[in-house]
C-alpha cells in the first residue's frame, strides 16, 4: 500500500465513480458500458440471470456455485473447514487426511452449512423511508427494525425453511432492497483435500502470491433427502483461465468501507482496528500454544486458529492502509469534493450539509462505548460456543414471546431457521478447549472494562476468570444438542426453571447486554444510518448510478482479467504451476505436500496451471466464488487476494490489487490424478455437454 | 490521556522549560529555585552528594538505595523477581512462598544482579566533539564509539570489577558526561514477600490506583564476602509520607522521548509501537497458555509473563498518548516554536536549520529497515537465553581479539564484567520453555521478514521453526555454565571448533547481524545523533539550562509532593491502607492475599497507610527508587505510576500524572507483624539513630 505518488492520489480523487476494473456491482445494475469498453463483452439480462442463479452464498460467510445438474457445489476448503472439522474425531481426522465420498451414500451432512440462492430482488426503499420518516434515535431504530421485519415476513410467506428474505441497505441507506433467497440447509460433504494441500504455505503464504493451494471443496445440495436438480449451474471450461482473458467473479463480498466518512476511518485506525488486532494477536498466541500441546489439540484448535490468523492479517493490512498518509489524503479529498458540491447550493446544503458533523459526533460517542458494547453484548468477553448457545436460548425464549416486528432482528421468524441450525448443530464441543477460551476471554473482559466495573463484578463475583470458566463448563449440559432443543422448545418457562450454570449466567446478564445495545443502536448506529442516507443521496445527486455500493455480503459481480502486477519493479507473472508446489516445499508444515501428492507426482501434469491472479475487485466473503468467462463457464475458483488487496477495504488500486484463484484445470487434474475421484470428474465434465 | 483541552495545550506550548513538578534532573544541575519556590526547600550540594551516593542503580533496569550501614539495599520485588525465580526450584518456590534470611548466612547470592553507585560525573563534551568533528555516516559512528570506549577505559583504570564508567549522552548529544560508578556484583537476597502480596492485583491493577502492593525486596551488597559498609545510606523516616509533604525521588528513569522530533514520534506511533505491541500481545497469549499447563510451568514462565504484560501496558499507554490529536498538536507547536527561533536568525538557520529534515529522512529509512534490524540483530527473532549465550560467545571471541576502541560497544573491556555476569550465571535453563519461546519467535522471524527472505531461508533451511528449535535445544550443552565458561576462555579457536548447534547457528548468522547493524548505525542512528546534537544546541540557545535532559537510565532527582488527583470529576485520595487490601480481595489470584497475611490479620494495624501517590515526574527504571523527604529519610518506595503516567514518555501532565509508592510505615509493619523479620526491622530502625 506504500508508494502512492501524489499524482496518483490526484488522479484518483476525481474518480469517485468507478474506473478500470473497480467495482462490486449488484446483479440489477451491471456496468455494461464499462465492461464493453474494457473487455469487449456485454453482460445481457439473460446471461446475468443465469449467473445470478447458478451462484450461491454460504450463509456462514462465503460464496460458492452449482457446478453440475445434480447439485454439486464448488467452494473453498477454508469455507467448509469447520464442517470438515466437525465431522472429524480423534479416530477419523478429515482435516489431516482429506475426505472423498466415492458415491452419494458416503456423503456426510454438514452440521452448520446453509446455502442461499438469490432468486429475486425487490426495491423497498419507499416503504422503509415512509416508516422511518422524521424519526430519530431510538424511535428511528425501532421503526427501521420493525419495517424490515415486516417486509421480510411478507416476503418469506409460509415456508421459512426454504425461503429466506433479507432487507439490504445499499449505498449506506441510499437504497433498500429485499433479497429473496432459496434456502438449503441439507448440505453434504463430497470432497475435501488434505489441509496440507488446501492450505499449503499456511498462514505465512496467506494473502501472498506466487501461491500453490488446492483450496477447494465440493458439497452437494439436498432437498427432501435427494440431490437437488438446479436449473442454473456453471460447467467447467475446457481449458481454464488464459492470460489477458476477461474473468467475471460472482460472489458475496462481505463488506467494504469505501464510503465511510473520514471521522469513521480515523476511529477505525486509531481505536477499533488497534484494539481488535491486539486481542487477535493475544488469542493467536494462546491458540498456537494450546494447539502445540497434542495432536488432538492441533485438530481441535485448527479452525479457530485459522480464523484468528486470517482476521489478524486482514486487519493488519487495513490499519497499514489507513496509516498511509496518502490514502487518508485521498479520502479527505473525496469527502471535500462531495461536501463542496453540497455546500455550493443552499438547498442542498440545508438538506445534506450537517450529515458529516453529525456522524463525527456519533463517532465520538462510539469511541467511548464501543468496548462496553463489544465485550458485554458483542460476545468479545465470552469466547465460548456454550455461552453462545446459552445466550440464544435465553434471548430466544424472551423474544419469541413478542410480536415479530418488535423482536431483536436475529430472532425474527424469518431468521429463526438459520439460528436453530446453529443451536441444534451436532458439532462436537470440546470442554477443555471451551475452558481455555472462555477463561481467557473473561480476563480480557476484566482488563478492558476494568476490575471495578459493575458488569465485570457481576460476572466474576469473587471467582477468578479461570475458576468461573471451569465451573460453568463442568457444570453445564448444553453440550448436548438434545438438551438445547428441549430448552428451546420449553421456552420461557424452561429457561426460568433451568439451573444450568450457563443459563443462569446468560439470564443474569441479559438485561446488561440489551441496555448497552439499545444505547449503541439509538445513539450511534441510528445517527450514522440516518446521516449516511443523506450522504448517499448527495452522492447520487452528484454521481448518479455510476457508482457501486459498499459491499454488504450480498451478490456482486466483478469484472476483470488475468493479469500479473509489478512488485517494486519486479513483474509478478499471473500463473503458478502444480510442479511449482513441489519446488516450494520444505517438507515441514505448512510447507509439506501430503503423501497423496508425492505418491501421484509421476502422474501429475506438472506444467498444469495451478493458481493465478486477476484484476477483479473482491474482498473477504468472495472466498469460494467461481471465476467464470463470458460463456459462464468456470475457469477458476477465488480463494484469496494478494497482500495489496487488503487495502481494498478502503479503495481499489488497479495497479496492485489482485484476486487469487485456483485454476479450473488444476482442480480437475487433482481430482483425476491425485485423488482418483473419477466419479466427480465424470460428473463435472458431463455438465459441460 | 484524553480530555486535554485546547487551552491546556496552549498553556503547555510555551512551557518548553519545566514547570511545576515536571523534570528528571541530573544530580549536577538541580533546579534549586524551582524547588524552593514550589516546596520551600533548597537542595544544597552536601545534601545532593549524600543522596546521590546513598542511591543505587540495578544495572538490569531498576533503582534502589542503601538503607543501613551494613549494606542493606531496598528495592522492588518486581526488580528482584528474576533473582527470586532463579533461586527457586520445583521444591523451593520462593516466588510463591516468599523468602526471608533470618541471619546473614541464609542470604543467597543473586546470579545476575549488579548494583551501581554513582561516584563521579565528568564533562567530556569537548573530547567527544573533537573526535567526531566533521564526520558523517559510518565514519561518525566509528569515531564516536572509539572515543567513548577510550574515555571509559581511562576512567575505569585497572579494576573493572569494582569500577564501571559509562559515557552518557544528555540532551540528545547536547552534553556528554562520563559517569563513574562503584560496581557491586556480589548481591544477596535477604527478603522477598510472596508474589501474592508483592503483586497483589497483578496485571489488572498494574498502573492503577488505589493499590495495595507490598512491592518491596531487600538485598545486601557484599564485598570480599562481607557485607558492605556504605558511608551514605537512607534511614527510614519515623512516620513516613504525609499528605502535602515534599517528596524527592532519586533513581534511574530508563528513557523518555520528550525531545524527539515530530517525525520520530510519528514513526513510533504508526510503526514501532504498533509492531512491537502486536508481538507482545501474541507472546502474552503464548505465555499465558504455557503457564496454565502446570504449576511448574507457572513458576517458570512467571517472570517472562510479568515483563511481557508490563511492557504491553506501557506501550499501549504510549500509543494512546501519541494518538491523542492534542498531544501531537502540542509537540508540533513546540517544534515550531524552536524552528521559528532558529529560522529567525540567518546564522542560526545555517547552523541548525536542516536538522529536522535530516532526521525525517533518516526516519524514513528507519521505517524500511527497522524490522530487519530488530529481528536479525536485535534478537526479536531469537527469543531464547541459549541463543543469547551463543551469540555472546561467538561475538565475544571475535571482539576480544580486537583493540578495545574498535570493538562493538558491549564487548569493550569496561563492559565485560556485566556481560560475563550474565554469561556465567548459574540461573537455571528450562529446555521445554526454551523450545516454546524459540520456536515461536522463529515463526515471527519468518512472518515479519517473509518466507522468501534470504536470511530466513538461511536460518530455517528446510526445517520448520519448531523442529529447528527442538534440534537446537536438545543438541546444545550451553545450558551448563561450565561449558559456557570453557568456550569463553577458549576464545576464537574454541568457537571455531565447536559443533554445538547453537554455536553453529550463531556463527553462521553473525555476519548478517553485523551488516544490518552497521547500516542501521551509520545511516539511521548516526544521522539522528548528529542532527539531534544540533537541535539540542539550538534548544540551549533558546532556553538555557532551565531544561532537563530526556531520561537515559542514569541518576535523576525528581521533586514532588504527596497529592491525589481528579479522575473525571471524582477525587482520588492519595493513600490506601493495609486494611483496604483485605477489602480488595476476591480470594483468587491475583486478588488473593497470601496465608501469612490472613494469619497475621489480627496483629496488623489495618489503618496503616499502605500505598500512596505523589506528583513526582518518573518513568520505568525508577522502580525501586526511594521516596525521601528533605532530611533524606525514606518515606516510601516507588513501584509504579498511575495510568496517566504512561503518557509521561512524551510529556508531563501535572494534573494527572502520579507516581505510586509503598509507604515506609507499611514496609516496617509488614516486616514486623506479618513476616516476623525482627532482625531486619532492628537493622532498619537502628539506622535512624
Amino acid at each position: 500500500m506504500k508508494n502512492i505518488t501524489a499524482a496518483a492520489v490526484l488522479m484518483l480523487v476525481s474518480a469517485t465513480s468507478a474506473f478500470g476494473d473497480e467495482g462490486m456491482w449488484t446483479p440489477d445494475n451491471l456496468p455494461k458500458a464499462q465492461v464493453q469498453a474494457n473487455h469487449g463483452f456485454t453482460p445481457d439480462a439473460k446471461w446475468a440471470e443465469h449467473v445470478q442463479k447458478a451462484a450461491l452464498r454460504l450463509a456462514g460467510g462465503c460464496s460458492g456455485s452449482f457446478v453440475s445438474p445434480d447439485g454439486l457445489v464448488l467452494t473453498n476448503h477454508h469455507c467448509i473447514n469447520s464442517c470438515v472439522q466437525q465431522l472429524s474425531s480423534a479416530e477419523k481426522d478429515y482435516i489431516k487426511d482429506g475426505f472423498l465420498a466415492r458415491d452419494r451414500k458416503q456423503e456426510l451432512r454438514c452440521p452448520e452449512i446453509e446455502l442461499n440462492r438469490l432468486d429475486r430482488i425487490v426495491d423497498v426503499t419507499e416503504r422503509v423511508r415512509e416508516a422511518t420518516k422524521g424519526r430519530t434515535g431510538e424511535d428511528y431504530s425501532t421503526a427501521e427494525k420493525a419495517i424490515k421485519t415486516t417486509l421480510e415476513k411478507e416476503c418469506v410467506g409460509k415456508d421459512s425453511a426454504v425461503t429466506r428474505c433479507d432487507v439490504v441497505s445499499l449505498y449506506h441507506g441510499g437504497i433498500y432492497n429485499l433479497y429473496q433467497y432459496h434456502r438449503i440447509q441439507d448440505v453434504r460433504l463430497v470432497f475435501a483435500p488434505e489441509l496440507e494441500a488446501a492450505f499449503f504455505g499456511g498462514d505465512p503464504d496467506n494473502f501472498n502470491f506466487p501461491r500453490f493451494d488446492l483450496d477447494m471443496g465440493l458439497l452437494r445440495a439436498y432437498e427432501n433427502d435427494k440431490p437437488m436438480r438446479p436449473k442454473h449451474y456453471f460447467p467447467f471450461s475446457k481449458n481454464g483461465a488464459e492470460e489477458g482473458e476477461m474473468t467475471v467473479i460472482v460472489g458475496n463480498p462481505g463488506g467494504t468501507d469505501r464510503q465511510l466518512t473520514v471521522a469513521q476511518l480515523e476511529l477505525a485506525r486509531d481505536s477499533q482496528l488497534l484494539s481488535y488486532l491486539l486481542l487477535l494477536a493475544e488469542r493467536r498466541g494462546l491458540l498456537e500454544q494450546f494447539r502445540s500441546e497434542s495432536d488432538e489439540n492441533w485438530r481441535i484448535a485448527q479452525s479457530d486458529l485459522f480464523g484468528t490468523e486470517n482476521s489478524y492479517k486482514v486487519l493488519r493490512g487495513r490499519i497499514s492502509a489507513l496509516q498511509d498518509p496518502e490514502v487518508i489524503a485521498l479520502k479527505r479529498a473525496q469527502e471535500k469534493e462531495l461536501r463542496d458540491f453540497v455546500d455550493a447550493d443552499p438547498e442542498r446544503k440545508a438538506r445534506y450539509g450537517r450529515a458529516w458533523d453529525e456522524i463525527a459526533k456519533a463517532v465520538a460517542l462510539q469511541r467511548d462505548i464501543q468496548d462496553q458494547y463489544a465485550y458485554v453484548e458483542g460476545g468479545r468477553g465470552f469466547y465460548s460456543r456454550l455461552y453462545a448457545y446459552a445466550k440464544m436460548l435465553v434471548r430466544g425464549a424472551d423474544e419469541r414471546g413478542k410480536p415479530d416486528a418488535e423482536r431483536l432482528r436475529e430472532y425474527t421468524d424469518a431468521r429463526l431457521p438459520a439460528l436453530t441450525q446453529r443451536l441444534f448443530s451436532s458439532a462436537p464441543i470440546y470442554p477443555e478447549f471451551e475452558k481455555v477460551k472462555l477463561g481467557w476471554s473473561l480476563t480480557k473482559l476484566r482488563e478492558n472494562l476494568g476490575t471495578n466495573d459493575p458488569f465485570v463484578k457481576k460476572v466474576l463475583g469473587r471467582e477468578s476468570p479461570e475458576a468461573l470458566a471451569r465451573r460453568l463448563v463442568e457444570g453445564t449440559k448444553l453440550g448436548d444438542p438434545a438438551v438445547r432443543k428441549a430448552l428451546w422448545e420449553g421456552g420461557s418457562e424452561a429457561i426460568a426453571k433451568s439451573d444450568d450454570p450457563f443459563i443462569v449466567l446468560a439470564r443474569s446478564i441479559d438485561a446488561d447486554g440489551r441496555a448497552i445495545r439499545k444505547r449503541y443502536e439509538a445513539d450511534v448506529e441510528s445517527v450514522i444510518a440516518r446521516n449516511s442516507e443523506l450522504i448517499a443521496a448527495a452522492r447520487f445527486e452528484k454521481y448518479g448510478t455510476s457508482v457501486y455500493p459498499d459491499a454488504t455480503f450480498t451478490q456482486r459481480f466483478s469484472f476483470g482479467e488475468v493479469k500479473g502486477w509489478d512488485e517494486k519493479g519486479v513483474p509478478v507473472p499471473p500463473f503458478t504451476t502444480m510442479g511449482g508446489a513441489f519446488g516450494h516445499e520444505t517438507g515441514h508444515y505448512p510447507f509439506a505436500l501430503p503423501k497423496s501428492w508425492h505418491d501421484a507426482k509421476d502422474r501429475i501434469n506438472l506444467d498444469q496451471r495451478y493458481n493465478f491472479v486477476t484484476t477483479n475487485d473482491i474482498i473477504g466473503g468472495n472466498s469460494g466464488s467461481p471465476v467464470i468467462n463470458g460463456k459462464a463457464e468456470v475457469v477458476g475458483l477465488v480463494f484469496d487476494g494478494n497482500i495489496h488487496s487488503l487495502g481494498g477495504n478502503y479503495w481499489y488500486d488497479e495497479r496492485l490489487n489482485r484476486a487469487v484463484s485456483v485454476h479450473s484445470g488444476a482442480m480437475l487434474e487433482a481430482l483425476r490424478n491425485i485423488y482418483g475421484a473419477d466419479n466427480l470428474v465424470r460428473e463435472i465434465e458431463a455438465a459441460r455437454r
